[in-house]
């Protein structure tokens, strides 16, 4: 039998870290649904060539196989390694009951067999939400999905995020009106950036994809545009290159900018940064990435765009426009680092004491007249000292200790305080901010990171 | 590229029909909280040989292997096919983080090679609630978690509910006190009740087990008595057998029966059945399997016990007490039987209608509005004629229709009684049924299954 040991790359919560997640899904989920966003599970596995379409990410994939299968059994079935090709496929097999636009927000886990890392699991759960169309989708759409993510991701407890945007058209057409021809493998040098210093990512662009260096300098000064406003339109302007979808794409990111700025609080930055581009190849105009203050480290929280062919099944091709947020690549670490955490590890509000054990069934009545209520009880699992039964209730974050009298009246503790009243189980109520665990926040932490 | 088509096994649920799945989910959870349980989700993973140890199951596991593996490389992990070895697994390696009794509940997906049927599937989702103690655990707690799952499933819209109990003392006590040797075995051979007649069975105890003819009656007679009270301690004790551990399961058994005919309601039934046994060797003291009427075929829906070593490191036993309802294999069926429905696909109450693309901002402003009082809406996708508009909402199911005027004031339809009113967007709410997508049941449908 193999030793109990943690599995690198699959992090697991302890309960009162769990209740951070919880509440984060939750919160998640009622946003998206305030959007009108339906939500879907998919089945965790797909059919191994439909996970490799992409190509890159062939490596990464888990497969299936059952234990007793035949030797040279070929696996068909591997765990999909994001939420996006599974919902491309559940588009195409469920068309026929979908009403288009269709709107769906999934929040599972997905897979990949890859070297764990800080906010890089083999197991992680992600939280995307997209609208995707039937032949078409109107563009206004990108700023509708973009905005609800803005929406959700300014309702939760964490630090300060950065909505990053670009816009495909805005560099194809960029590099299509400076006369580049392999615009794909510009994108692909420029995407350099993050790790490379300009001076060398110049030199390959003229090495690499043929361009003039005055061509490299262009796509250098278009990708160091970084503004959070609309003022990157008149900045690529007076770069000089004129193109009709340069303009178009220009068109799209100020619309997407404005409308996300519209409804981003003070924990939202949006920005439109002219250097994003997203390695995958599918996106054709919308493209995001979300940062987080204090861990630019983990690289992208999250990250989407639009693109024009999620799904087809050659009649039909369905464009959808989506983005995506690390549920595990952001808590994992703000967990891990006390920026967040759960007040209590346990639901209870109260421990109902237990004078004897005889007496269990008076404490168990007690606790069914809280849960009648809605407030989360427990019997305390021996008639202990009361002294050690509160001790029981503090180890647990329990907050109120309830005791039922010998002379059949009752009273309640409040542990912290040492407040002691009486009270009675038909009306008894703890205040809200009891009422459940909830998720607390060292600010302190919080400001420090950024 | 395969084919796009269902996968045998796997079974998806349309946004609708996930509206079912969810809130049955968030019902049983918030139950299980009220009862102070706090909800854990344990990695998908396991060592195999930790899967494998119960010996019987290990051909319906899967096994995991990266897709660029080397071709001889030992598969060392595979997906849970429960929620039970996993959670062992987790109290062992989170032993000194962990509160004991440890009072746990936990909703994930397991997955079973298995060959699909109604019912059975190689994906299915599991909720599952334990108690577990280190050293020792108090009788009470089976008592405790059993009525906990009677609570959680009376609450649910489903068909009624059975809940069989037993007790593997009293079946051992019976046995021995009668002298047969390998108890074991013996319940082994009565667990084939459900398939054969009565009478081979008995043939089987004495050929097999090599009981006498004498004792194999007595074994059936103790199999069939089935009572939905306390009655079976006389019924048992009538047929003269004496022995003490007989004893204890009888009060053990009496005390479960009793315990959760106090919180049965209307929907749940409790029974004492003396032929459940429950197949897995490791239970030690109570026994239950749930029934759902008028889907019989399914077999148990539910089920679980007292496992006096839940797990051990070597040092230290971690006694447990559980129940299991299996969330798909109840569901699946009942939704693909039209018992249980979601009220509408989408969770929006209201479609703010768009008089030009120009006016999109205006009913933006209008669905804002509305959000920040809770209630979900979506603005239409495009200013097509208002009929168009209302249709598409239609087909959604979402029950109003909002209107900016040309006089900025605003109208709201509700579309199903046609009734159209002055509304302010800062004010207006829809009854509390409207709110949310709710589980429909057909309760004609439930009661012709009875």
């Amino acid at each position: 039998m193999s030793k109990i040991a943690p599995l690198s790359g699959f992090p697991e919560l302890l309960p009162a870290q769990r209740t951070v997640e919880r509440e984060v899904v939750a919160s998640l989920s009622r946003t998206f649904e305030l959007h009108g966003f339906a939500n879907i599970e998919t089945r965790v596995v797909e059919p191994i060539d439909r996970l490799a379409k992409g190509g890159e990410v062939d490596k990464e994939i888990y497969v299936l196989q059952r234990i007793n299968a035949e030797a040279d059994a070929r696996a068909e079935l591997g765990l999909h390694f994001d939420l996006t090709v599974p919902f491309a496929r559940y588009v195409l097999e469920h068309a026929g009951h979908l009403e288009f636009p269709f709107r769906r927000f999934q929040v599972q886990p997905a897979w990949r067999g890859e070297r764990p890392q800080e906010g890089r699991y083999r197991q992680f759960t992600q939280a995307d939400v997209d609208i995707v169309g039937r032949d078409e989708l109107p563009f206004h759409h990108d700023v509708e999905v973009m905005s609800v993510m803005v929406d959700a991701l300014g309702r939760l407890p964490i630090p300060p995020v950065s909505f990053q945007f670009n816009n495909r058209k805005l560099i194809q057409g960029f590099y299509r009106g400076l006369g580049i021809d392999d615009v794909t493998d510009a994108i692909r040098v420029i995407d350099k950036l993050d790790k490379l210093p300009a001076d060398e990512v110049a030199t390959m662009l003229v090495e690499r994809v043929g361009t003039t260096p005055e061509q490299a300098q262009r796509c250098l000064e278009l990708a160091t545009i970084r503004v959070a406003d609309t003022s990157f339109v008149e900045k690529v302007r007076a770069l000089g290159v004129t193109d009709e979808l340069l303009e178009q794409g220009l068109e799209e990111l100020a619309a997407v900018v404005d409308g996300c700025r519209a409804v981003a609080g003070d924990r939202v930055s949006v920005e439109a940064n002219l250097r994003i581009a997203r390695g995958l190849d599918y996106y054709t105009g919308t493209v995001v990435e979300i940062f987080m203050a204090g861990y630019e480290r983990l690289k992208s929280v999250g990250g989407g765009g639009r693109y024009d062919a999620l799904a087809s099944d050659g009649r039909t091709t369905y464009p959808g426009v989506g983005v995506s947020f690390g549920v595990s690549r952001t808590l994992v670490p703000l967990i891990a680092d006390g920026v967040l955490a759960g007040s209590r590890p346990v639901p209870s509000v109260a421990l109902v004491a237990l004078n004897t054990e005889d007496d269990r069934a008076a404490s168990t009545a007690v606790a069914a007249a809280l849960r009648s209520r809605d407030v989360a009880c427990e019997v305390a699992p021996a008639p202990a000292k009361f002294g050690k039964q509160i001790r029981f209730a503090e180890r647990r974050g329990i907050p109120y200790v309830w005791f039922v009298q010998a002379d059949g009246s009752h009273q309640v503790k409040d542990i912290r305080s040492g407040d002691q009243v009486e009270a009675d189980p038909a009306t008894w109520t703890p205040p809200p901010a009891d009422l459940r665990p909830i998720i607390v926040t060292t600010q302190n932490t919080i400001e420090e990171n950024q």
